[in-house]
């Protein structure tokens, strides 16, 4: 079956380096009804889970996390990279292929009452949004699901498996 | 008269360097009744302009620019910081207090045929703003329009004077 939300995603060779092939979103959140349309799915997904915050990942995991949390009447929490965020913070730091990075939210941005949906754009290799998962948890809030616009196959990609048994993970599209 | 939306910002003082006051919208985005309620009063603001495209700068912006996109209708387009965007760009670059900065757009993000909205979150020197528009401008669309949630009037800033006169610049909040 043709969906149109993939066949608008650009496939771009060698970015950010040499052998990556990178999926690029932009050109559909840059299309008025492919945009409207992943945020209506998503909805579709999510929309009896009972979600209060959106945990959106810096930066493009913010364009369709804001979108859904208006739409499903949540707030959009924003993950950030260090520095970024104003006031107190609690921050997770992961390994990468070469170093470390962290990952930061505000310190009174999330409460046990909360019901969280984390969001980003792909599902790679997954050290990013684990790292925001293991720090949402760590409020204890009533429930926590993991979601991506894309999850990743390619490549011998199994981003999945890197997050403890029983996490609630989806993806609107699967490629690769 | 009270503003909700004024109400909840946290002001955050010496961030990101001593002596700023750092108007911090994250409490704002968080909470679901407020960001709801500045979507639906961007949208209210926009609604009879025919916007096509709307322009969210890097990376605050992106979070009620794509809100307010797909309330709108109209398709998001991300202005970046240099490197993050993987396909071909265009580029500005402009003066900082110290130094300078670059912001890019995908080349084939715009056409002649879009109506622009850009927006950010606030509205401080207007430098970033100013160079995003000029490269918007370079499509020459049929309309361009500039936007902030916040306008800061505080401390002898005077943001809204680095742009053209005649330039279509809206903010929802008043502040400072």
């Amino acid at each position: 079956m043709n969906d149109r939300l993939k066949d608008i995603l650009r496939i771009v060779p060698d970015f950010p380096t040499k052998g990556i092939m990178f999926y690029d979103v932009s050109t559909l959140f840059a299309d008025p009804e492919c945009l409207s349309e992943a945020v209506e799915r998503l909805y579709r997904m999510y929309k009896d889970e009972g979600v209060t915050k959106v945990v959106g990942i810096e930066s493009r995991g913010f364009v369709l996390g804001a979108a859904l949390a208006v739409r499903l009447g949540a707030g959009l929490v924003m993950a950030r990279k260090p520095g970024k965020l104003p006031a107190d913070v609690v921050s997770a730091t992961y390994e990468k292929e070469y170093g470390t990075d962290t990952i930061e939210i505000h310190s009174d941005a999330i409460t046990p009452d909360d019901v969280v949906l984390l969001h980003d754009d792909i599902l790679a290799t997954g050290g990013t949004m684990l790292a925001a998962k293991q720090l949402v948890d760590s409020f204890h809030p009533r429930k926590v699901m993991v979601n991506f616009l894309i999850e990743l196959h390619c490549e011998g990609l199994h981003g999945r498996d890197v997050f403890p048994e029983g996490t609630d993970l989806r993806a609107l599209l699967d490629l690769g």
